[in-house]
């Protein structure tokens, strides 16, 4: 393990959560509402951190496999406990959990909240919170690699335990390029909404807390009612779009940009994802309008659209109570934010590919019962996929079941009643925010314990970097030492 | 497919399940309530079926893989729809589809019940419906290869279609011979708890429902509040004892028969299987106490017991409304059910062998991320498991999920809540019949439409059939003609 490496690399993050934190002290500044000088407080206490670590001169400037592991977990680790300083220092919650957690939630981009009355806090710790979604949008770390003047070709060990999806080798070459590439799509998306919401008449605060949350995801708001409480018909038309689109596979954009539209229209994950968003529109609004919770099949569309997308993405805006929506509607929102969004985008949950690849292996299992003798590649895009990352997926399954039930467990030890205990973990795992019973909206993850709290934030850090990083960074055969 | 050899097999079925309605007319007709007709006449058109296909004569007499596939599949349909005649001719129940349930919630030993008031019910059809349990316990087919005179080696791919856990190929010479002793065995068993509960003062009927019960871990009663309708310690220790005991694999008792200690105290499965027995049993017993749920440890302990015993097993009896317990208390209880008992036993659940292979694959697939050069094999109890038994097991897991999310989807439409819809679903699927919210005792299954019935049968079957069967059944290229 090249520890010396490993930190001087996380002495970049360092620099850029604290450039986050002075442009949320920006915002706080005119504001006048006290938040100010915590921010700075925070990206001095930030930046030196990161001075300290940068000024490390490792003799062997190589990162390998299991040190890219190493930097997403303690890069992690680092990014959530600095990025808790302003809530704490504004003194908008005393406690250390409390910070963390929100800080955790943003970060891995989930928005549940355990801060009451939205309304009431500060200007910047509201920016904050939304910046904290966007930087961990696409990886923090992949954001940095973005940045770094010379990433070379070893990093895509760090790109490869920490950006969503199965298997993110085809960026091998120019990793450094490929990052800004994709930020600069992030970023225009992030532009887009903001700009559109502004022509709709929306604040410009307001629009930039909600198009930080779209663009990433993330799904903080500035408002105790989320996207509903703006109740208008073009907000959630914009949200709901561009939600959608924050959930496909950003390298597909960069297709799009290389007029490659054939790989697009053919990219076999995101026709399910299209089909999962369609089907389960149709599904809820019929539910929905033939129950009777919507008295027209407009605003059944409307609300069933909005939600459908909101939690397939995994952003958690919502428009509506759907405690009070039938079971059928509710167990088709809870499907999809298991299934997630794409490989590659800011989404959460177990991803598009994973769930189609999952589906390849068990047809060819049950072929394998009639014609034994038969092996057939499992293909997707028309390419053969490695054994090694099949099995790779379908032991990645098993293992989501297993953590989102152990979470349930030791979640269940506060004593909220079964259905919110287990809905609260799955917004957690799959980074949406909001479920079923208490944790109908964001605010209410304060009724938990420290434990509670504790465990949903390790929920929300296992959800985001996919199980492997953290699963690893727990054996203890990681740690023994092969190269310094 | 050898479509006549697979329809002469079926033939002995029926005159099985012929005797069985006999023997319910036998105990029908001293009680005078009117069921005997009904099982004298079912037991003719059951034996007519059976004296029909066995006088087919086929040439080749041969069972394919492929046959064994179709002889579970047919033979299910078949037995079901027989059983259920009693229901319906007895005028218990009106409905086609309620006698249906009755009977497969019977021979899959599930035990779950659309008949309200059993107190009410005729003693013959009390009767019938655990005799059901017993004939399914161990699998019908198995019953019938243990009667068939002349049990060929053959017959081994009927054997593995239908005998629970994931791999009975041990069994392979003298396939009839073993199902002789295995049914010795389970005589022995249910022999047992009937002497021990008429001991402990229990009426003889009383007695013969609960020991046809326990062996086969249904769970059928003849009393609304289940066992603890006795409120009895003693009654309670029986049946907890004897739940246990039909949940161990029955291939462990032939081999302590032979004096082969060393290889049961091994046993890997069997070890987790009390593991998960004692360690969910003091959880659950603290969780009471502490909760206040029950005054006294002693108290707690006994219901803690009987229910993780009870739902670890698979049978489904209940002493306890465990609905009002506390959430970790419930969510243990239902880990239990989907764990399940032992692969070669009576009872339902994924099986504790395949829990076991799919944390040890999932051990090797972290340390492939540290060492990905290093090829170990996955053992169990010593000796390594084949690779397509693995990915077996692996996808087998999938496909669980898969089902019970397709099962709950649909039952969803019938509109009851959601955590009523999830529990009924898993309960059927794991063979258990007592769930949480609605279904909290077996009778309140009655509430749900003839779809969310016939739904709930469909998971009863695929539980009991363990996937494969049911969904090659399905599958198109199963029924393509190979040979006759």
């Amino acid at each position: 393990m090249n520890y010396l490496m490993i930190f001087k690399s996380l002495g970049t993050l360092c620099y850029i959560e604290a450039a986050g934190m002075l442009i949320s002290f920006g915002i706080a500044l005119p504001g006048g509402d006290g938040g100010a000088p915590a921010f700075l407080l925070s990206a001095l206490v930030t930046a030196a951190v990161g001075l300290g670590m940068s000024a490390l001169r490792p003799r062997n400037t190589d990162i390998y496999a299991k040190d890219g592991f190493a930097v997403v977990g303690f890069g992690w680790l680092l990014v959530s406990v600095l990025g808790a300083l302003p809530f704490l220092l504004s003194g908008v919650t005393p406690f250390v959990v409390d910070a963390l957690f929100e800080s955790i939630s943003g970060f891995s981009t989930t928005g549940a909240s355990v801060l009451r009355a939205v309304e009431d806090l500060p200007r910047g710790i509201l920016f904050w919170r939304s910046l904290t979604l966007w930087m961990g949008g696409l990886g923090f770390l992949v954001l940095m690699l973005a940045i770094l003047p010379g990433a070379r070709a070893n990093t895509v060990h760090i790109m490869r335990a920490e950006f969503p999806g199965p298997s993110p080798d085809k960026f091998v070459p120019k990793i450094g390029q490929v990052a800004k590439i994709l930020y600069g799509i992030y970023l225009a998306v992030t532009a887009a909404v903001f700009l559109l919401l502004l022509l709709g008449g929306m604040g410009p605060f307001d629009a930039a807390i909600h198009a930080l949350g779209t663009a990433s995801t993330g799904g903080f708001s500035s408002r105790s009612a989320s996207v509903g409480a703006f109740d208008s018909a073009y907000v959630e038309g914009v949200v709901t779009v561009f939600m959608l689109l924050s959930g496909v596979n950003f390298t597909l954009y960069y297709a799009l940009l290389k007029r490659n539209w054939r790989s697009v229209l053919r990219d076999e994950e995101l026709r399910l994802y299209a089909a999962a968003a369609l089907a389960a529109t149709a599904l809820v609004a019929l539910n929905l309008w033939s129950s009777g919770v919507s008295r027209a099949p407009g605003e059944a569309l409307r609300h069933a659209s909005f939600q459908v997308v909101s939690l397939l993405s995994t952003t958690g805006y919502t428009t509506a109570d759907f405690n009070v929506w039938p079971a059928l509607s509710q167990f088709v929102l809870f499907l999809l934010t298991v299934l997630g969004a794409t490989a590659g985008s800011t989404g959460g949950g177990l991803k598009c590919v994973r769930v189609l690849l999952l589906f390849k292996i068990a047809r060819r299992e049950v072929g394998k019962l009639i014609h034994p003798r038969s092996i057939r590649a499992v293909t997707i895009n028309g390419k053969a996929v490695e054994e090694s990352t099949l099995s790779g997926v379908v032991i990645f399954f098993f293992l989501y079941v297993v953590l989102a039930a152990a979470g349930i467990l030791v979640l269940s030890v506060d004593g909220k009643d079964l259905l919110s205990t287990i809905s609260a973990v799955f917004a957690a795992l799959n980074n949406i925010g909001p479920g079923l019973g208490l944790v109908e909206t964001t605010g209410h993850y304060a009724d938990f314990s420290t434990v509670g709290k504790l465990t949903l934030s390790l929920c929300m850090i296992v959800g985001r970097l996919e199980i492997y990083p953290v699963l690893l960074l727990c054996a203890p055969t990681f740690w023994r030492r092969v190269n310094l």
